[in-house]
């Protein structure tokens, strides 16, 4: 998918990929996307999506890890959540050890996935480094800052060139605990279908079919049966399985646990071996 | 849309398009795409839509024979509605007459399109044979099996090479049946305005301008005005046209006939010849 | 962006990037792709948007100057709102004075975004001349004609070979007005954080820190604080501020300003200075 074309010389150039993610929906991603399309003829852009829940910049931190790592080495990803838009946080671009880059705002939303990616320097984007000559809305950098800074970073501009050095902030997603009996941890995402994925290591779960307990938040404690996909359940039972993100996911058989449960992502999950096998 | 870049040789070689039809949600369908993006770096990928109504496997199998019949001769459609992934169904690859292959779960949703575009042979997906060396979520096929499978094919792969022959579920769309005095049908389709969609076909409705009645499920029946175009019926009004599915279809003008009646997908659709002027 | 490829003759043929903005939902937007994707198998599409708000001509009017403005010079820009299809307004294709083409329904939602790129000339497309064969659906002339006239323009057909010179509908934008007191507009199109914004242009309020008051329709006055940036908001706090089309914008930080003064699009906006500083 990177456009490659035929220079005059005769030598194929490859245009690196450029991947969006955002929560500012497509009218607005449309803009930035103009900025791209001049700046790249050649170049071809992704969208991951713009369907992020709006500010939820930890969530969005969560899903561009995952959606996000396993795009070709030297593709840029600019990522758009940014409640703080035109406020004291950065504008910055990171570099990876894949030859990866990653630009948006340092409020942690790129943080995730530079780690997995390799973290190797960053700098804050200086508008006149970028090249940027005309007008920089206070309320969207993606279009007058972000956008126009991957189009330098695919052209071949080297990072260096885009500002000065500066510390990310490392914002680490959520970590989980267990204790002996339980284990703690938070609900991350829900996705289409109203599964919820929570930051529990699939590893941590000992295989087998005791069915386990939730506690969301304060709420009563329901009983979860254990499942490998979502086919070993009955229709609109709740069940426990490892989710494709390699973490735990509580999920109802074709329905929304999160209706049935009215879970809401940055919930308190507690998981635990269930008592009696009386409750459903 | 196929990506072409000439080759070292000098021959331009064409890389098929990709498409992805799916419910998961665009979160999902990103790392779908990262799979596609790594193995096909000059191929191009449309996304037709990652928002089909969840688990709803029939609708799905409509709407990609639809979505996806007039792409060009050798595209790979990629279709991913599959409630009951990692249970007994299997991952199947198809071959059409045009060259096309279809990749998804054996459920029925490819087999409409599959009927369209002139099915020559199926196989069952081994992941072995595909290529796929990493873990293989029991959630997330997906990304794990039918996209590299989808590479696989865009790079020239035959289709005997990805696993054993299978034959595949024929699952038809449900078929109308004709009274004397009634078309009999199901409500296969609401669009985003709201229109409904029926399976009855256009060429049983004979032409002309007297009402139509519909009954609904068990619901009292509507007088519907006979329209060839949302702009021949009066704003509000109901009225029964030709869909540009070819298909009978309800629609109120600048509204929502799905809201007004209370509308369902699946539902029971009967359609007669309105019996008094009176009712509206 | 555009597709290049090398042509037999070793020369890069560059075929120009098409947009789809459209109201029609991702469904039949596939089937739209689907006649660009065969008609132009080096081209390259952009969905912009296919979420416009149902039938809303005039707010897809306003959305597609501003989405659709800054792509690159050549660019052929597809739009498809429209609730008169199969009535009597006419398909059209306009020509603008950077060589882009606006194709689609005659109803207003092309001109803003021609006067903007500078309109030259248009044609009421005829579908003989375009090269339709096959039937065409009264109520899909986005798949049927639209989209094989955006090949014919793409592949470099002149503009006068797609039907007759047309005058097209000079639809403007609704226009604000300013008094002594108070500056009238009209609330133009509400973003996916439920953000307001309005024709008002932001050269009109004088700079300053001053708040204002908002009078949305026949509601109570609202005290508005006065803001760069979301950032200088507290949460929760609803503010005025310059939005990123360059007009004034109603805000709430973190959460919808729509939802809170249930606005909806369409609505009449009255900005003053604040009386006193007391009502919040």
């Amino acid at each position: 998918m990177p456009g490659g074309h035929a220079t005059r010389a005769g030598r194929l150039r490859v245009v690196p990929l450029v991947t969006l993610s955002t929560d500012i929906g497509w009218e607005y991603a449309a803009q930035m996307k103009a900025v791209l399309a001049r700046g790249l003829p050649f170049g071809h852009i992704v969208d991951l999506s713009h369907e992020i829940r709006p500010h939820a910049v930890r969530e969005a931190a969560f899903l561009l890890r995952h959606m996000a790592a396993d795009y070709p080495a030297g593709t840029i990803h600019v990522a758009i959540v940014d409640p703080g838009v035109g406020g004291s946080r950065a504008p910055v671009a990171l570099e990876c050890r894949n030859g990866s880059f990653l630009v948006g705002p340092d409020n942690g939303v790129l943080w995730p996935l530079a780690r997995t990616l390799g973290f190797v320097r960053a700098v804050r984007l200086r508008r006149e480094q970028v090249g940027v000559t005309g007008p920089l809305s206070p309320t969207f950098q993606g279009r007058d800052l972000f956008a126009p800074a991957a189009v330098a970073l695919a052209n071949g501009r080297p990072l260096s060139s885009l500002g000065p050095a500066q510390e990310p902030s490392r914002v680490e997603l959520p970590r989980p605990r267990r204790t002996p009996r339980a284990m703690i941890g938070e609900l991350v995402h829900i996705d289409r279908f109203g599964n919820l994925i929570t930051n529990l290591p699939a590893a941590w779960d000992p295989p087998g079919r005791s069915p386990a307990e939730l506690v969301l938040s304060r709420r009563a404690p329901r009983r979860l049966a254990r499942a490998r996909s979502y086919s070993d359940l009955e229709v609109g039972e709740l069940g426990l399985l490892v989710s494709s993100f390699g973490l735990l996911e509580v999920a109802q058989r074709e329905g929304s646990a999160a209706e049935r449960l009215g879970a809401e992502t940055g919930e308190r999950v507690e998981l635990r071996p269930a008592a009696s096998p009386a409750r459903a």
